[in-house]
């Protein structure tokens, strides 16, 4: 088995995924879901003026896209009032994360986050062979004081903060983020990943020199824009740190229909303040739906909503199988106590009419369950 | 400037990218080119019932792809006649060897390919330290018993070799390859990229046991299936090798379009019997224009031809320029005596006659710059 031997890193790393897909969950129930409200996916979709660009783009597959992203890139630059090459363009954040890793941690690096924050962002850095140091959250929230004083306890090379956070919806107002950019020790980057920026009241959006050499920002068209499945994130730093992801990345990596479709669904500035205002009523009513049912939302500046559900972390678990069960897609804290929520993406009222239909029910069982358990 | 340290090995990587995308040209031209003949792209296009298929899906892009790409693996599996966990799937072929690479070497490891041939792949192991070890072509065709020898001597993780062969379209019979893979060292890999595989007659495709542990192949819709806009490629591999992948992909790093329309060209057998049938008339084509210049087409198994101009690297290289000049977008291969020659990659008859019209004035340039030089 010589010929198969991996290489050293790899060797020692786990076959797990971050995530399973809700298709594969439907392959084991055999039958699709009735909604999707699993993944932070964005139902009321990308604008028109997207889906026709790329249906447009369709019949020209057969060329590469721009290796530089030029137009969009251009575009975001002119959008977020920085430099062209301030932005980074990739295969969604979850794509610039990797290679940020890979660009800036030796192996046996460590790296602060918070435990139970992103774990796509943690399974790079096991990937890559860096040790995670993990920070409590503090009221079901990221605590920027902590993981900068862990940061400095550890010497840590990358500290990742998600602002507005995933997956409880929290945030913090931006005075605390550039105050922790401040505490920041030497040596030390956050990566501030602003996947959900575009649902966040102004204030969570700090103002920050894209040349500060502390930070790094990550954005998507995967959220607000309705286009998780076309992979586009990007990143905004300091040009030189930047430019380091030519060194590494895949460049004819990007779907050239995911590109022009981007490009129109930046430019659709009214379809994105409808986004926010269908979100904003679909936070509204999956709080409507939890107060029926005895449950608590808590507050989001995001796409999706937890939902305490008054009990622990075994009881939520019974209380989402008995959802996928009825048909109902979603997903919840791994890690106590905010764990004992459950996360409801937003969605069309088609969507959100099921998981009220089904929620009864489904809380009915779990305490069944749980009294025989 | 500690925080923009970089991590060791990216910090030596120069940050020289594999291929200028012919956007960057055309924006330094300020025109577009005429003919786009010079990335091997497939200028007769996707199946139209690709094209129905991902513009049927662009609405449904705010929903992330399958991470398994369940649906196409297993057509893959089908078409292949080897199990689903046999087949990867990824972000084109570029993407895959990444991954490969990272998977299998160590840094300091060494790798054996042949000097002139795919560049992207020696990008990905000077991107995860691996050192390069080159073999020279022989008569402008990657040697397999060198690279076999090269690999003993060296103890080489891994070997690369494309049958049919980029940059200059020629291949190896389906014996060789099988002759080739009996050689290997043992704790040696073939790498075998069969990017131009549906374009090469039969008796060049040998048939290998998936499940044999001293070679993995690629493909890819980015050639006969003309989607190279979309980025789908895949391995086939053993099922262990192939299950290494998941320990560090981008599970969720899958156009959703690209998915869908993958599955569809792969289901329309006719229009890649007619693709192929265009292709072989269009190197007879080109063949047929070098000729009548005073050049010489060699032989390919491609959608491209290489073109031997019957001088240097310098005067194949003016050629290009005073191509580019007048509209054609073309490339050529790097090293010498390969580097003799300009490569066209099959297109559409309009393309085919822009290059035509273009190449005696631009021929007659060249001539004139090289008496001059």
């Amino acid at each position: 088995m010589t010929r198969l031997r991996f290489a050293p890193i790899p060797a020692t790393l786990p076959a797990t995924v971050p995530f399973t897909g809700p298709e594969a969950l439907e392959r084991q129930r055999g039958t699709p879901f009735v909604a999707r409200l699993g993944a932070n996916e964005n139902g009321f979709g990308p604008s028109p003026h997207a889906v026709e660009a790329m249906m447009r783009a369709a019949p020209e597959i057969w060329k590469y896209a721009d290796p530089d992203s030029h137009d969009l890139r251009h575009a975001l630059a002119a959008h977020h009032g920085v430099a062209p090459d301030n932005i980074m363009i990739g295969e969604g954040i979850d794509g610039l994360l990797g290679l940020l890793v890979r660009l800036t941690l030796a192996p046996g690096e460590t790296v602060v986050t918070s435990d139970g924050a992103y774990p796509t962002f943690n399974y790079h850095v096991a990937g890559f062979g860096g040790l995670l140091h993990k920070v409590p959250y503090r009221d079901d929230a990221e605590d920027p004081e902590a993981l900068v004083a862990a940061a400095r306890e550890n010497f840590a090379r990358l500290v990742y903060l998600a602002n507005p956070d995933n997956p409880m919806g929290s945030w913090h107002p931006a005075p605390r983020i550039t105050a922790m950019l401040d505490q920041m020790p030497q040596g030390s980057l956050l990566v501030l990943d602003e996947a959900y920026a575009e649902f966040a009241p102004d204030e969570a959006i700090p103002q920050i020199d894209p040349q500060d050499d502390r930070v790094i920002r990550f954005r998507t068209f995967s959220k607000a824009y309705g286009m998780a499945g076309a992979r586009v994130g990007y990143a905004i730093g300091p040009s030189e740190l930047i430019a380091g992801f030519d060194r590494i990345r895949n460049h004819f990596g990007m779907n050239r229909m995911a590109q022009i479709g981007a490009l129109a669904a930046l430019q659709d500035h009214e379809w994105l303040t409808e986004t926010r205002r269908q979100v904003a009523a679909s936070r509204d009513r999956i709080a409507d739906i939890a107060r029926a049912n005895g449950m608590t939302a808590l507050p989001s500046a995001t796409n999706f909503v937890a939902v305490d559900c008054g009990a622990d972390g075994a009881f939520a678990r019974r209380l989402l199988a008995e959802l996928a069960v009825l048909g109902i897609f979603a997903r919840m804290p791994a890690v106590a106590p905010m764990d004992r929520c459950i996360r409801i993406s937003c969605g069309p009222a088609r969507d959100l009419d099921a998981f009220a239909e089904a929620l009864p029910t489904a809380l009915q069982r779990a305490q069944d369950a749980s009294r025989d358990a």
